[in-house]
């Protein structure tokens, strides 16, 4: 028998778990495994990066949980510095570019996993490519915004966005001592969360010192010299030793739309349940692809490692001869600014409506722990549910240590479906340094079953 | 319309959420509510004395939610100090002894709700009434006991009982630097782990200093001049200050059963999901009754104030004319001893195999945050699931900060019948310093999955 040859394009999380999953699967003999990687990093931890510039972690080895070496010991014919710049799927070959010579071969494949990730949004602003405006997309990227923290004497730096990537990178900022500025053009920070809980995260930002700079969009880069200066925003100019962009990022579906893949309304690659693409044998996995979402039914592109090791896994298994699905995602998402926590699944208020639920919604707020234990912290709880039986289709919670994980329960609860009448019994963990007596999460259940007549709350 | 009245016996966290909720829902024009209480203390934090021990809480008013002066403020005719003796179901009176004058009254009701809570196990062994033995089952039993360790030079204590209750005394009464020695008659502490995760805990007893006896049935106690002196086993006398008991409690079923009601195989009053009793109109929850395994399908009685708020909650509703159901319970635990976490829901692999099913555990050690993130600790996690199609059974946890409210999704994955390889892929928060990429539950989950065959782990 002749070994069939599996090709992965991209050495991250997604394409290295799928790589790693086929290689447990197959034996060399069986299965040749080649991996591509145009950067030189592999399987390095993206999410890593705020705690590198931070000064978090150290180290960026840290960061890395294999190199391309780690890879070739465990049977990966791993090529770093090589981009992939054509599909031929009816030739069944990838065109491959080495990026330290520039020679360009074909490779032939039998089954092809791509894990090309997100590229940044990096809008045509002038100035956006002087010195020390910074992405924060790769390792690389990650080291050259430490490096100039470590080197250059940075009084002010302005992050540019107010998602999760901004926010840490902020947090980051801040415990290097820097004066930090973060604009986000839209109304609120946290754009994913609804307005109440939103302004909750702006009142922690401005806790913990960040100039928070609302509904203003960057109009260009102040520029002396080749390096930034300042940012330029219709309200005002920020002063700036150093900007960082933290805008979000769009799946790199390039490559397969040129191959003539299916990619869908979000610009990710449609994949099916077992992350196969629209070409026969061919599978994407991680921030390239277009991924579905249980509650609104629709597909959405979520760029989050956890999800690329999930879909990485099902790809290697399914380009491997078995049968793994990938069932969705609820959209959860949990981040820490300073002492304050952020965390959401399913779908908040805003997201219900547009996805056309008739949706109400019960907050509350509550302790980490029991009222009298030492360390209890404050929290709110957003929990969104369907006005008719109220099914969970959503949370929020903003509040400080303890509070985030707290959406574990909320997530798998929305993702099974499960009732708020249902959900305010649940037999949760109960001890004081853990929690209250009612459990935040079932308290807030408890005022969502109230609002829609569930659970005996309001049969009075 | 004349008023009617409801009675509740037992004035601590069931029969005043009991009552609380019936207030809320019927206006005392409607509904006279009367709480009797034999103690002194009414809505109080039992599960707070160890830390009042412990000085972790330093007033014992921290732990009392609402003081009898609270509730009358709130509408209700609570009465302390006197103790309901004897309950006439037929004629809808109780009989009710004042224990400041030992006077006896008879008082009707319409509506009856028994939450009379739990008695300590207590074994008749020499010396037990000796002082410095203490009981940690009231408030006021907690105040004695605070009261000893603050006022006597304690160098040595005993506790008696490695179960939850006892576990936390031993930190209570390390953290007062007291040479704490455990004695336990079984192989292990906290006897309702799986016997490999109870050895986990023998570590973490060893490491903080305590001097754990197992397999030790106490004999007796030293006495010297009325104090104890020691504590007797088979294998040696402990020297001992003072002793805390803590072996358990048992349902105070004792007044129902006198009044004909049914009491069940745990010696638990018997109620159907709405709490109601063999006896019209009679209701009953919290630690005195037995309620429903989801997992075992058996009757258990867990004496914990999460269960007692939301039975009573249900009582309270039912009680008033409303329709509540209690669902039952997975039996989810939650503990902290110094720096070291214990959890466990649903069935222990012999409690599943006691219980008919053929069950499969996967057992794994994982870390609570991302490798790289300062502060990630160590956890281990055992599931058990059904070999057949792999539906989790049950769930213990062992590890540091961060570990044991893990336990919570686990909950509800036993709750709500997830099986392993649904659980695997679900969409838990993930960002580096609240999980690794792979959620230590979801770790478990993929080898629980593996080992049953299912979610395309074993199918190479």
């Amino acid at each position: 028998m002749t070994a069939s040859r599996l090709v992965v394009v991209g050495g991250d999380a997604a394409g290295m778990t799928a790589a790693a999953q086929a290689r447990r699967r197959r034996s060399p003999d069986e299965l040749e495994i080649v991996c591509f990687e145009r950067g030189e990093f592999t399987s390095y931890a993206a999410c890593g990066i705020p705690y590198l510039v931070g000064d978090v972690v150290h180290d960026p080895d840290a960061l890395i949980a294999r190199t391309p070496e780690d890879h070739r010991r465990n049977g990966l014919d791993m090529r770093i510095r090589h981009e992939v710049v054509a599909i031929d799927v009816a030739a069944r070959t990838v065109n491959v570019r080495s990026l330290d010579d520039g020679t360009e071969t074909t490779e032939p494949f039998d089954q092809l996993v791509l894990a090309t990730g997100a590229t940044p949004i990096r809008p045509p602003l002038p100035g956006i490519d002087a010195d020390g405006v910074f992405g924060v997309q790769t390792l690389g990227e990650g080291i050259a915004l430490r490096a100039a923290v470590d080197t250059s004497n940075v009084e002010h730096a302005v992050v540019v966005g107010g998602g999760y990537i901004g926010l840490e990178l902020a947090e980051a900022l801040v415990l290097r001592g820097i004066q930090v500025a973060l604009v986000e053009a839209g109304p609120q920070p946290m754009p994913t969360l609804d307005p109440d809980m939103g302004a909750l995260v702006a009142d922690a930002l401005h806790h913990v010192g960040i100039d928070l700079h609302l509904e203003e969009a960057v109009e260009g880069f102040e520029v002396d010299d080749g390096a930034v200066t300042g940012v330029r925003t219709a309200g005002c100019v920020l002063p700036a030793d150093l900007v960082v962009l933290g805008i979000g990022v769009r799946p790199a579906s390039e490559l397969a739309a040129a191959a003539g893949l299916a990619v869908g309304p979000t610009r990710g690659i449609v994949v099916d349940d077992h992350q196969r693409t629209s070409a026969d044998g061919v599978f994407a996995a991680g921030d390239c692809i277009e991924t579905f979402h249980r509650v609104s039914r629709r597909p959405v592109a979520i760029a989050l490692g956890t999800h690329a090791n999930k879909q990485g896994r099902v790809a290697g298994i399914n380009a491997t001869g078995g049968d793994a699905a990938f069932p969705g995602v609820v959209g959860t998402a949990v981040s820490k600014i300073c002492k304050y926590e952020v965390a959401r699944t399913g779908l908040s208020e805003r997201e219900a409506s547009d996805a056309g639920f008739d949706a109400v919604a019960a907050t509350i707020d509550a302790q980490t722990r029991a009222s009298y234990y030492p360390g209890t912290r404050p929290l709110r709880v957003k929990l969104v549910v369907e006005r008719d039986g109220g099914r969970v289709l959503g949370a929020q919670i903003v509040g400080e240590e303890g509070a985030a994980k707290r959406i574990d329960v909320l997530a798998l609860a929305t993702w099974t479906g499960m009732t708020a009448g249902e959900l305010l019994n649940v037999d949760l963990g109960y001890a004081p340094p853990f929690s209250p007596l009612w459990d935040p999460v079932l308290v807030a259940a408890r005022r969502a079953a109230a609002l829609v007549g569930a659970a005996g709350e309001s049969s009075a």
